[in-house]
């Protein structure tokens, strides 16, 4: 049974392994990383002594007490050695700095196996390898071998980085902003405790109030998208995701991840109800802001900004339009009463622009902060004199509407500093940047939709309920249709024909133009091999079509023909689903033709997805507004097209044998006719 | 004659219209800003006195000289006496800081209207109404109300804001980030001293290394591109333009200016060799980067990244990669050597990680940096300890390879401060923080490639010499082909028909299907009103489509037909020009088809351009790709495509009555093959 987490996070005691008298070792600089820890602290060196104060063990089995944590300060070959002792030991818990694992391939894997069966075996918790560590204020715990961490100040905010330099890199950031954290990790290789695992961790902590993520790969996206999708009903998760770009064997070298798609990440991660932001500075300010306050679950929450100078009014404004949040326009009992506090030059609708602040300034922000169309508050204020206290002043408009806002500011550092701190007593998040506080807002926004769409998911039960159905042994075009058919999706018309005169046949029965289509599993790419006739009328062109197709060269022991009924014209689309290696069953909705295709017009969701998911899928598409009916033409039937969305999410779901599905193209009609899937892929 | 605008920026005496002895007065507020200045400082006040130790004057004219510079602290109402006083007495220049002018609409155009004619008579350049003022700390002059902005450092960075307020906000921004100001100026409503004026001067300031700006609304968008393709030959400019969103009432309230399209905006800054940011961070760290070192023109420019940590180094290298740059495998010979001097386990290809920096981490940067595809360093290194010295690693990889580096890096301030202070010493560009270390090389390789496009870009002449052609008096499709035609783009072969007859006798010269279209300047949208017939074959046929063009209703006296060759299908796209407000006539090039028009794909420039611009359109939209040659579909003549481009380029320049052209579709062929504009539409 593996050991409880609080074994590693929060020990009573901790061994150090590797410990070492010379100040310039690693073994001397991990001791001294706990010097001021309140807990038992066990230095082992077989040669014994004493370091900074304490007595040297000569090995872990001569520790009095099995204790909860071991810093390994060894080689990575000697590693196996010292967790077997540590799990006859009964310690809880390891953490190793030391890379040349995994992420060195080769004998890496290897060797890291070794330690995780290990430490499986003996119910030891394994932080790492290849990790700077954590670090937990709180609890005088810094688990590193940076000395400066012990600088490091106790709050509200959770960190879990995958990368150990991340790690470090965020927690002294968010000491430059003033900001405290309840506990900073560095997951590194990931062998055992992995970033869920932290997350899970930091759920449970009741100092925590917002969880930070950095995030490379994805090894398994299943149980982070599970994980996050818990936390979030309790506090918020913010995610920076990297890789976008192709980073190949950097990457890899690092952590021994591969990285997912880009694309995919930010899809599941916001399914998840995570909060995802792209530089380390936004990571931050919006785990600051979210940290001070949350808001309700909200489709759209409105946001009300209030401005002493018009440019960074502005430019926060655009920020905010620009990212599609709402600013709304405020009512007209608010502006006649905001309009009774100000100078006649300013404006008035939201944003309001106090021009230069006056006294008034904090009767105008909890004037424009009670307005029901406000759910939070931007205000930006350049520090001009003392004559308006700005913490005071948003501090009671906080108050007193109970609304979440975020000061922006800018000034000398001796002005502002007391002030933004001021304000933060008040649970104000004050933000030396326009635009940082704009991203910090935008933050708040995000989370408030991300738990509106959590709490308003259906359960993957309100999806048509449908039977089991097998996948056939060998799959066609044909059989791919009649399995697609069985989830409920439209197909043209057809018939399977395996001869000249079945063909015939089958052309007499379809009314219009027939389509005319080789079948046989082994020939997928069936267009560019001369597979597939459209507007076939008479018998003399289907006799062409049908001895072309006879003239594809194929393995197939005898090829078979596929008729169908021509489709009447429609939009477009590609709705797909393949098994990740990340993430899982996960479905793809596109604009079809080769345009959209370039133009990468794309949304994504991991499977299981209910209909207004579905729904959800199709207005995330650039391209949403030709679906509502462009330029005069008709809407289509987006409930028909979320309805195969859906089930083609079950087919993958249910049918674990499928690596690939692909209805390319899908022809969606006029609101009310349906879709009909023209073509069906599946690799199993 | 206007006054040079030394005289404003750089004056040797200051006269204080509205001075006060009131301490919370801005009139007495304004006196105290200039308490340090060296130069004349005289207060003007009719009752006369003194104020914290400066003689008042009863009046301007009572100064004994004519002073350089009036502060203006007087309502709107006054300011056209003071400013008519002001100019009797020979005075350089004013400023102004209050509101009431153009912003406000109205009788607000009139005033400014009034102030701006008295200046432009007197000889006097005024600065605002409706703005911050200006810092410039080298001179000990600070014309703001804000008393914080005495602690502004003198330095190399030039600032010119749109607005008064980010003005301020940016100067503290870049105190903040310990970096000083050669001039910070807030343009506000910018009656006279505009934007590009300020760029102007700063061009000149021999002090100045790098121009920052912000920018709301583009008033003349001609003059500012001169200005920044001027400027930038000698020095780098920056810009963050804002209104990305539609900003509607609170823009225009702002400065009294209207934003132009944010896309434009971006083009035209791009082309006039600006480099664009979008947050007043990026802002002011590129201007960081850019004043420490400055890359020589180049089309790809490489970075070298050296991290001491994984993590940020995945961070950085994503961030570069994403954005498009560079970041080449290094040599095997500069792989050996950095392989000699790192442990076995680190990735030395580029980027380069070296594990936790060691002794040689100087050594490696060195290294690194003199690599022959490395034309820029991007270094990343938490302070671990003290056991490297990064600022002397660094500076002297930076010293050696002459090559521009930027040093990222956190940790606890009085740590880190120390050493970054002491690189910057080297002109190794510091920030704290990987993400933004990111985005300064990112400033750098922009500057570098702009200065390359400018460098490489071709005189206007170079486009094909064309008659100047003039434009028939009525235009209509046929009309509008002739036209284009003589400036060399081709168009189906076609026939203009007054009668049945006519077109009957026309359609026998055509050979295979005609295309069938109403002729009558009235009708613009002639597929909506069924003025257009594809595929016309028979005499039946052509009778149905002339007799449906005669049923269109319209005001035209005689319809007239006009008969084409049907072109043979290609890739379509939509060429267009038009005269636009703010930066005159501009080219437009999209992919063609709803599709690619519900997904903006566009691209833009200035007129004129040359092929390689026009070729440079082309490869911009995110469908380049298809005109390569896509899924085995053969490449597309993009030669001809670009001379179609230049030539709509010019003909909207040599024929200013031309509001707008749209040649949509143009069809584009094989390589070789050439282009056919398919319609073209010309309105004057």
């Amino acid at each position: 049974m593996k050991a409880p987490l609080s074994r590693l996070f929060d020990p009573k005691s901790i061994a150090i392994v590797g410990a070492s008298t010379s100040p310039e070792k690693p073994g001397y600089q991990m001791v001294k990383a706990f010097e001021k820890f309140p807990g038992k602290v066990y230095p082992v060196n077989p040669r014994g002594g004493d370091v900074l104060g304490f007595d040297m063990y000569t090995s872990l089995s001569d520790i009095p007490e099995p204790v909860d944590l071991i810093a390994m300060v060894v080689p990575p070959q000697a590693s196996a050695g010292v967790l077997r002792e540590a799990a006859a030991c009964g310690a809880g818990a390891a953490f190793m700095v030391s890379g040349g694992f995994s992420e060195t391939g080769g004998d890496g894997h290897k060797r890291q196996a070794e330690i995780l069966d290990i430490c499986n075996k003996g119910g030891i918790r394994l932080l790492g390898p290849n990790t700077s560590g954590f670090m937990r204020p709180s609890k005088k715990l810094f688990c590193t071998f940076l000395p400066a961490a012990a600088g490091l100040k106790p709050g509200k905010i959770g960190i879990v980085a995958q990368s150990g330099g991340i790690n470090i890199t965020l927690a002294f950031l968010a000491n430059e902003l003033r900001l405290g954290i309840s506990l900073s990790v560095g997951i590194g290789n990931g062998a055992d405790v992995s970033v869920a695992d932290a997350i899970d961790y930091l759920a449970d902590d009741p100092a925590t109030e917002v969880i930070a993520v950095h995030l490379e790969g994805v090894a398994d996206g299943r149980t982070l998208f599970d994980t996050i999708r818990r936390t979030v009903t309790r506090k918020p998760v913010i995610v920076l995701p990297v890789g976008r770009a192709d980073l190949g064997g950097f990457a890899e070298s690092h952590t021994g991840n591969l990285m997912g798609a880009y694309e995919l990440t930010c899809a599941g991660l916001r399914q998840s109800g995570a909060v995802v932001v792209d530089t380390t500075v936004a990571l931050m300010d919006a785990a600051h802001a979210l940290s001070n306050s949350r808001l309700s679950p909200s489709a759209a929450p409105g946001v009300g900004i209030l401005t002493g100078q018009a440019g960074p009014g502005l430019l926060m404004t655009d920020k905010l339009r620009t990212a599609g949040i709402a600013v709304p326009e405020i009512g007209s009992d608010t502006i006649a009463k905001i309009a009774g506090l100000l100078p006649p030059l300013t404006y008035l609708k939201n944003p309001v622009d106090t021009g230069r602040p006056l006294e008034s300034f904090g009767e105008v922000c909890t004037t424009l902060a009670q307005d029901p169309v406000v759910d939070a508050m931007l205000i930006y204020a350049l520090h001009e004199s003392d004559s308006v206290d700005f913490a005071e002043a948003i501090g009671a408009a906080a108050e007193i509407s109970g609304k979440p806002c975020v000061y922006g500011t800018q000034g000398m550092n001796r002005d502002i500093g007391p002030l933004m701190k001021a304000a933060e007593k008040k649970r104000v998040t004050a933000i030396a940047s326009p635009d940082r506080a704009a991203t910090a807002v935008q933050a708040l926004v995000e989370d408030a939709r991300a738990q509106h769409r959590i709490s308003g998911a259906e359960p993957e039960q309100s999806a048509p309920a449908v039977p089991e159905h097998p996948l056939p042994r060998s799959i066609d075009e044909a059989s791919a249709k009649d399995f697609i058919s069985a989830y409920g999706i439209a197909t043209p018309k057809r018939f399977v024909c395996a001869s000249h005169a079945e063909a015939i046949a089958a052309n007499k029965k379809i009314a219009g133009p027939a389509v005319v289509k080789v079948l046989d599993p082994r020939i997928t790419h069936k267009t560019e091999s001369g597979g597939v006739h459209l507007g076939v009328r008479t018998a003399k062109q289907l006799d062409a079509a049908l001895r072309q197709i006879d003239s594809i060269k194929s393995r197939t022991r005898k090829k078979r023909y596929l008729l169908e009924e021509t489709a009447p014209p429609g939009l477009e689309v590609i709705v797909g689903a393949r098994n990740d290696p990340s993430w899982g069953p996960v479905i793809l909705l596109g604009l079809g033709g080769v345009t959209a295709e370039i133009l990468e017009d794309v949304s994504m969701r991991l499977a299981p997805v209910g209909r207004k998911d579905a729904l959800a899928m199709i207005d995330e598409l650039k391209s949403a507004a030709l679906f509502n009916g462009f330029r005069g033409a008709p809407a289509v039937d987006k409930a028909a097209l979320a309805d195969a969305i859906v089930a083609v999410g079950n087919m993958i779901l249910k049918t674990p044998e499928i690596r690939e599905i692909d209805l390319n193209p899908v022809r969606v009609y006029s609101d009310g006719d349906g879709i009909l899937a023209l073509d069906a892929l599946i690799l199993a």
